[in-house]
């Protein structure tokens, strides 16, 4: 299909919700083939995830999730403050929900959290030479604990109990990708 | 940390607004150290993403995506209807999204889209001995091309061009772990 078929125009756009962590807006489209609609879009913060890499462990967080209502284990993650870097924000998160200090953060990749609802972005990152300062700072509404879990359980638990966050996905197949040499793995059919 | 001052407790809740694709619920919860808060929960189907595997490549479809305003190339994904199960939603959101009939479907994981804002769940589908009918069945609102990718170039792009869903990572993820055995890879250190 030639590229221009795919195109949607902008018409008009308005704010139908305000919260504390996202707005929704309702955005009149037009496709290029003639097709006129209203659809929704959710405005956040930008997002960053962080890999704490510590020997043959990963620094987790576990702390009940008000969307899926459990408690999780997870990859420490945070918001990007105005003027903050993903790398900055990365190793800051990391330190206030885990106590750990980063002494190297490499951005893995950026992608959408969702392409048909959100228009931020997260950035996943990978920690490393980690220092444990054993003291946390959290903000008055958290309660989060932390604990190291060897990553291959993380990989392999993926999905199951408490290991059901979409983005530890995201994550993991960044850090795949770049430390286990997938491609040399494999097959050809 | 003893689990028990991880959970939150839900004291009231009501809808704050209804749109064609998701609710949002504001929850006013208490965390078992004492701390009350409102959060806000969105509600959706269920989602089901697909890895449409077909020889050594991908079956993608290329869209316009609302959220990111850009044409993204992705796994094939949709909505779970009512009374259909991941699996029927997977065959089902092929067929019509690339008009290739798969002969055999099998869950790969189901987890979280977000933890910490969606109540949904979202199921990953590795669906295999394809065939083509070179039909599409679209609503009259998708224009939705699809493509065959190699899955070498796939896992390579991810995080670049038009490779930006995070839950391709997160199906990624999975398809590595299953079919890669990527724990035979993984370096001790």
């Amino acid at each position: 299909m030639d590229d221009k078929k795919l195109i949607w125009e902008m018409e008009e756009k308005h704010q139908i919700l305000h919260t504390a962590v996202f707005d929704v807006e309702s955005r009149r489209m037009r496709s290029a083939t003639g097709i006129t609609g209203d659809y929704v879009a959710i405005k956040a913060p930008d997002w960053v995830v962080t890999l704490a890499e510590d020997g043959n462990d990963f620094i987790m967080v576990r702390q009940w999730r008000f969307g899926c209502s459990q408690i999780t284990t997870e990859f420490p993650a945070g918001l990007v403050e105005p003027g903050e870097s993903p790398a900055e924000c990365s190793r800051r998160e990391l330190l206030e929900e885990t106590g750990y200090e980063a002494g190297k953060i490499t951005v893995l990749g950026e992608c959408s959290p969702n392409t048909a609802l959100f228009a931020n972005r997260i950035t996943v990152c990978l920690a490393q030479d980690l220092v444990p300062t054993g003291v946390q700072h959290l903000d008055a509404d958290e309660v989060i604990s932390y604990l190291k879990v060897p990553i291959k359980e993380v990989i392999a638990n993926f999905c199951s109990g408490e290991y059901i966050h979409a983005y530890m996905g995201t994550a993991l197949a960044l850090y795949m990708r770049r430390m286990l040499k997938v491609f040399e793995k494999m097959p050809e059919k």
